[in-house]
């Protein structure tokens, strides 16, 4: 059974991607996970950037095991990275648009104006970044530049939702993927491309 | 002289960049800009959504002039495309993460939530991947690469500053500069490599 907790966690994580983290009023997010507001305060004594901070971190680590999920279906690194922006494309047709990063809008938001969350968004990309690295190197691909194309895959990904989502067309995932796997098949040794 | 009116859509369009669109408030706007809340509803009768529209057109041509600068300035494509990353790692540096894109923090936030501003976002991404797919196109790349490179290079460098803003860390430009300057010189016909 989903906690009350839980409940409310999800509530703020789909209105942060919707509108943003200054957008979602602590009103708005309790009445979106059906608690009232007085439950809000008791699981989240520091308020709205604690509730943030908790929100960020479950959805950065369920954002990162779906992206693991699909490498781990793959047969191999490149059609695993073909998988990410087809699934990132399906994602995006299928929530007209709505479902994209739940960290990308609450960090750009946060960078300049809220250290501590601007912290939390740091850690999570970082673990991002670490776990895709591993499996570029997983997948054949040399250290140095397997951290490079890890950092080229989220940064990608991320301007991807950002360009889709303006235009509500998933042609920019479509051309970014196709780059992206060139980019993975010309770094891989030239036994195996 | 700057007027009035360039000094709100020039205030609108720093707090845009620092906090994003929900947490800039018109008295902020105001108080940042030196005029007076009733000089905003005078010059913006539609309020903080023409506002934002005006501050958005305004930025995106501003930052669409100074790419192209770039690319005048640059003595070939791929160099061009370095000068690009570097640029915006430089600026990112020196004003401490703050300065970045102007436009996709408030794209982030629009997206799902308010139809008229998403357009306008959706015609200045538009209007510079047409721009840079000439730019492509002119330093030699065929047309249909043209426009699937453009794609990658707006998306990375919006997908380095979420990344680079978050880390308070010019490492995630550098490498994707790279990424991106091996794609563009793979596209180039093999007598220009």
């Amino acid at each position: 059974m989903v906690s009350t907790r839980e409940r409310i966690v999800g509530a703020s994580s789909a209105l942060f991607m919707e509108r943003g983290y200054a957008g979602s009023g602590l009103k708005q997010i309790a009445q979106a996970s059906g608690a009232p507001i007085g439950s809000l305060y008791h699981h989240f004594p520091g308020g709205k950037g604690e509730l943030a901070a908790e929100t960020l971190r479950a959805s950065g680590r369920a954002y990162q095991s779906l992206v693991e999920a699909i490498f781990d279906a793959a047969p191999d690194l490149v059609t695993g990275v073909e998988w990410c922006f087809d699934g990132a494309a399906e994602t995006l047709r299928t929530t007209d648009f709505a479902d994209a990063c739940p960290i990308a809008t609450v960090a750009l938001e946060v960078a300049s104006s809220d250290e501590s969350l601007r912290e939390v968004t740091a850690e999570i990309f970082e673990g991002w970044l670490r776990a895709l690295t591993a499996r570029m190197a997983a997948g054949g691909i040399n250290p140095e530049p397997a951290r490079e194309l890890a950092t080229m895959l989220v940064a990608s990904l991320e301007g991807g939702f950002l360009l889709c989502r303006a235009a509500k067309d998933t042609a920019p995932m479509a051309a970014i993927g196709a780059a992206m796997v060139e980019l993975v098949r010309g770094a891989l040794p030239s036994n195996q491309h």
